[in-house]
């Protein structure tokens, strides 16, 4: 309501009512205006109230809710269910026109605006969490698997010959998958072992460049976030490797952006060496619903080159949880889960130690990994079955997330690839069984206690011979 | 709540009034049980309260719900803010699973079933439409374009040396960038002209099969809804070539499961010929917000392959507007929306003829499309800023989605790319401006009315010397 | 967001965007000057959104969404659940100040601000109804029975020595309570019967008059809708008798502002005699929830003594309701409603007088009930057990709001009250039995149908010979 | 959704996933058998979520939600705005029955069960507060005010030529009003005054009694929670008065329920003398809108009386908002909401001695007040002006609920009334002037540094000579 309107008010009530309204009315106009202006993320977050008022009047400026609107195309924005609408919080065109995902939509000013102002708030996050060399970010409308699809897929424009991509050993189907899915062919690099954790074999990696040769690798996709006991990739050394023979670089820092100690090692490969794609995931970092992924680069021009790159339109509904969690949460907020989870990690390590203690087992050492931790589980049955069981009786006491990994398995994730000798564990030689639990954002002491209680007890059933 | 539950309300009501509400309660439950087994669109659509209790009870079957699940995983479906967890229905997870789009969830049993309950009721609806050939079909959680270029990825897992994808031309970026994006040369077919209509050159689509080799070849990706004065391709000659020379058929049918004229001609060329994947927007044919489109395949093994070559999780949210959409529709009303939107057609171009006939234009013929309609402007200036200029007062009085296309722009859509003449009138030999305007689902007579006397004014205006 | 805001979302779009949504504002606050300017109900019925966001923009005026209050008094409208605070669209400190309804809050300017115009609304909408010749109006936060006792207590300030309220008969037990709950003895007038129709007995009620002294009454309570064969009061015969003798006249209007042959009669008796104020049920006439009824006033001074002796504050949720309604449905869609109201109880009437015959029947002649409507059940049974098997049929067979009468039941409804002979028959001298039906507002072609066709079918069975 | 429906969901997912399913349906269908088997609040909260499916499956046995339903009564709960519907979770029928306000309602089921559950629920809290002599209770869908008024409405059936309430002074409108409402006449007593403290004056309402004749006299109506220096009423003694000479005792126990020294007194006086009616506000103990009252009584047959006296239905919204209250918030919660209150009464309380300390002012020893303090302003000015500017500067400054009050104010609340002198102040002789300050549920520790530092801030600029 503009500053008029609000004059009008002083039929209802005295005039100092209305010198109240007009200053609370200012106050809240302010916010907006930094908001639009710095286009940083508010210190404190917004109440609920306040970040569905400032959506809804985008919302209006969307011409699927102009009152007098009459669409004669074949997309109209119309939205058939009140439900879907107003889920929709009433926007409707999506993102993205005409196959450039940066776009702004002439029918659609309100979505526009928003998406624009959401990706700039994102880059602001990322910067937070450390990641202070990144140029430019954007959201992209799919979960991470197939945003790095889409960012190998844009690497092809540059490098049209190019066949292999390069990954050390990580054993997650969609990491995979987002190789072959983008048509190129994985070359998978065993890991080294350091203490108990599984580290970049530079060395082979290198080799494999030149054996290979430079012009025909797509890029070096690397992972920093995955579970114990592998650890995240040397990924200063990987950005030296890629400046040194001129290859693409591509992170995949799935959950990576919660943990400082991993968005410093990538602001140092940043400076030092050639990173050029970054992409995690905003479920895992964001607490909001799957389905998007963020994708920062080190450079404007190869941003131009991904976002035009993009085929269509696209979902505006990631970026609407985003902003709504952004301006909910405010930095404050943000740098608290940061710590508090980083506390629980600590906490979550020390409480599984006392429980190794107790049953003869050991928390394997993998210092670089800061989210995940292995516990061996060498005392519980002789074969698979046995020790998968734990897997299966932690489900059914809905502790979620917890794996039971089992030496043994080989396979090949798509149709004659590659053939992972022990898949799950990310390395062929891996010989021991152990189970992996995270500390990822938004997890509580509470939860760590939990867990600790129900797997003791389980571990202590497990123990007892049945009869 | 469970019928034992029921018999407790006897403390608070007589025994006559605890009879009716069990008996309100069954008949709910039926209404369940049918959706269930059945797996078929009610007639009738269910009110909004009943919609969203029943996704309330799906949405308590995933962990992230649970009251006492302890989390420790990576991913745990924590949502920070309580409006996003509302605009979400409370499901956090996505769908599909280690890079399968088609499979369960264990964290997630309720979206997971919904998920799939929404395929098999967007099957029934590609049945309703006309399609009654097709054998399975999925959401995909990306619009079109993407999804198209999925399509195109996956193909190559059966032809990994093709290279070319044969288009007859349709100018609209997406469709384009979609093939290039796949990292496949787009031949692009002229096409030819009968009356008005621009028709699929049929001779010189099978002389690029021979010239290129058909091996060479990834598929024919042809287009059944587009604007006039282009008609949809004449897919079943199209399917009868690719049936002739082994090749992949994908078809863009963006917005034609809205006419079964165009449905009616894909499901004749799904009998004869060969079709493999028919990909349609969830946006322009179930007026669900932008985000999603709908694969459909002709066999069940091309169907695993594409959903099992999806690199990783998606968003739940598309699958969930259509359920809703669908389940508040009922298949009553979708019939009534097509029928109503056949005769608005019929009214357009009625009403655009009366125009035609006031100001000594034409409204093109072309007999095939049904839902687009061009209408000539040779006398409303003599270059093309002035008649450009008729589209913007179009769009500042509010009447979106008519297009003013003006001969003469000629655009490479990707850079070094294929070079459109006349870009934007599909074909290099147009020779006049004209404007398009469609009968699009949810379009109502009083948009019609509103958008004739809006252009009417705008012709009269333009066509009086300005000063 | 005022419009120096407006200009910074050019950052993210062209100028010629940032102009087209300043021009959507733009309206949009047109549309609200008017509203507050004008204060009537706008023609066509506001969009849900725009109504949200009206909503929306006044709840941030109220202190408890103030982020940076601190309240330290012993109401400071806090709320604790979020599920509470969203129903009530954030507003929380209720209406009315000191005990006075009318009176602005000072920590609540926002819902102040939108309770004031909503009474304004209200007033308009009464005027649209028929009652031009009513002066002001109140929303009262308690249903209609409950506001009438509310209106006797004001009464009795002019009154104190008053011990009667006169009320020509009518058989509903919340009008009778509403007298005793003030404290006032009711003296209740038996009607006379003119064709079927139950009328008001002026000779019997000028006697009492008389007889009891009119400074011992403290008014006359008429009722103008009522279930047939009653027929409205005859209020203008009463507004005269009211003027002559000095008495308070007050109008149980329950549903009568529905009916424009009601609401002229009324403004009749406001013109030519004495009524002081109007009482109708919100419910009822404006299909909001249960709670509310309006107060409307013949002259400004009894309006303020009436609003002024409201002890302490109340409920905002009522006027919510209805201040959403108004907007949403605008003027034009509520004359529809009580155009469509008008031709379905004609046709409710022509479909039962067909049944009448059907059965050898009869439709009670009732010309000056305008809404209900009677039909005899005399050959359904001998006893009064067999007749009300009917009305327990009707309501298993979910038809809700049809009653059947039989007479011979004598009731008083207030212990030690006044004994009603044939209670529900609103007459001592009731000899037969029937059932009422009304075509209240709201009511579709479609639940007549539905009625006719259950009713026909339970007629039958009823006269079959049971086993 | 029932156990079968449950089975279905085998199609689409593994039998071990079915399981876990039910077991989760099954742990829910517990919680709410344990729900309305036991009637007592949970004690751990339930999630939104779950609450909203609760009120949903509850909403659909209403009929306005029966899809069949054909309705042709005057009042069917159509609800024309979705947005009205959404808002009262579909619920349309309000409570109450012929003018019962503990009847069930035919035609809504649904309402019908939830109201009554609410209203034992709202016992079960009365107990934990402490007051587990109470027999019954309601709520009320008014505001304290008119509940008080309602309630001696009730009163006067039992005793018809009374004509007098006796009320220690306490200086609130509403509750002067609330009298004067219903009919009687105020006997205002002044207090006694004990340290700082003003003190029911049992000596004086004694001969009162005995003055005007027990039988002349409705009911003495105490107060429990007030604003320092006046302390709450002696009830206990005030209840052996009333046994002795057989007077109705109404409690205004406005906002007491939050305190436990307040409750362990009604408790006491409950037991040991005469309490009729115990009236409390569920806005200020609960943290709800504005709105209604909660009704408690010590014997069920004044219970039935005051019940049934209810002139017609009433809203249902107030007591819906404390059933989702009391639903998500658990008994552990209120009971940590109860003990941080009273932390911070504590911490007030200090934090306002040091800033008398500092500005030579005196925190009133007021020893019975557990919720409001007094801080004298003797400093800050000659005259009222320039004191009670303190609380506009306090107003502007956002904070809120804090009085200033000023001797030299003489008030008759009502028309001709008892003159009031010093109004605002409880006594005649009150003779500096103070600001009241409370801490009630829901405040933080925060709160009261915000308005320490506000007021201290105010308090310096105030003593500082202006220009």
């Amino acid at each position: 309501m503009n500053s008029k309107n609000f004059e009008l008010i002083s039929h209802f009530v005295p005039k100092s009512y209305v010198d109240q309204a007009n200053q609370v009315q200012n106050s809240r106009d302010n916010q907006i205006r930094l908001l639009l202006e710095k286009r940083k993320i508010p210190d404190k977050g917004w109440p609920e109230d306040q970040v569905e008022l400032f959506l809804g009047e985008f919302s209006l400026l969307d011409s699927n809710n102009f009152p007098d609107n009459c669409g004669l195309g074949e997309r109209e924005g119309r939205i058939f269910s009140k439900l879907v609408s107003r889920k929709n919080y009433h926007f409707s065109h999506g993102i993205g026109r005409s196959g450039d995902l940066a776009e702004v939509q002439p029918k659609a000013i309100g979505s526009s605006v928003l998406n624009k102002l959401t990706n700039e708030l994102v880059l602001d996050l990322l910067k937070l969490s450390g990641l202070s060399n990144v140029v430019d970010c954007i959201i992209a409308p799919m979960a991470t698997g197939m945003t790095l699809t889409f960012c190998m897929l844009s690497i092809r424009q540059f490098k049209p010959s190019a066949k292999y991509v390069i990954m050390p050993r990580i054993d997650q189907k969609s990491c995979i998958k987002s190789i072959t899915c983008a048509g190129f062919i994985p070359v998978i690099i065993e890991p080294n072992k350091v203490l108990d954790e599984l580290v970049t074999n530079l060395h082979e990696i290198e080799s494999q460049i030149i054996d290979l040769k430079p012009e025909s690798i797509a890029c070096i996709l690397s992972t920093t976030s995955c579970f114990a006991p592998r650890g995240p990739d040397k990924v200063e050394d990987l950005a030296i490797l890629c400046k040194k023979y001129n290859l693409f670089h591509l992170v995949n820092n799935a959950y990576g952006l919660q943990s400082t100690k991993i968005t410093h090692m990538l602001n140092q490969a940043l400076r030092t060496g050639r990173v050029d794609v970054i992409v995690q995931s905003t479920d895992k970092n964001l607490m909001v619903p799957v389905g998007g992924a963020i994708i920062a680069v080190s450079d404007k021009e190869t941003f131009h080159r991904i976002t035009e790159f993009y085929p269509g339109r696209a979902s505006f509904s990631q970026s609407m949880d985003i902003l709504i969690t952004i301006l909910s949460m405010g930095s404050d907020e943000y740098k608290c889960l940061l710590k508090e989870r980083k506390e629980c990690f600590k906490y979550l390590k020390s409480e599984l130690q006392k429980l190794a203690q107790k049953f003869g087992e050991k928390v394997l050492e993998t210092p670089n990994n800061p989210i995940s931790i292995a516990f061996t589980l060498n005392n519980f049955g002789s074969n698979s079955k046995e020790i998968t069981e734990i897997g299966s009786m932690l489900f059914t006491r809905r502790v979620s997330g917890v794996r039971v990994v089992v030496p043994g398995v080989h396979k090949s994730v798509v149709s004659n690839g590659h053939l992972f000798k022990n898949f799950g564990s990310h390395s062929s030689s891996t010989d021991y069984s152990y189970l992996t639990a995270a500390a990822a954002i938004g997890v509580k002491i509470a939860d760590i206690d939990l867990f600790i209680k129900r797997l003791n007890k389980i571990l202590e059933s497990a123990k007892t011979p049945s009869h």
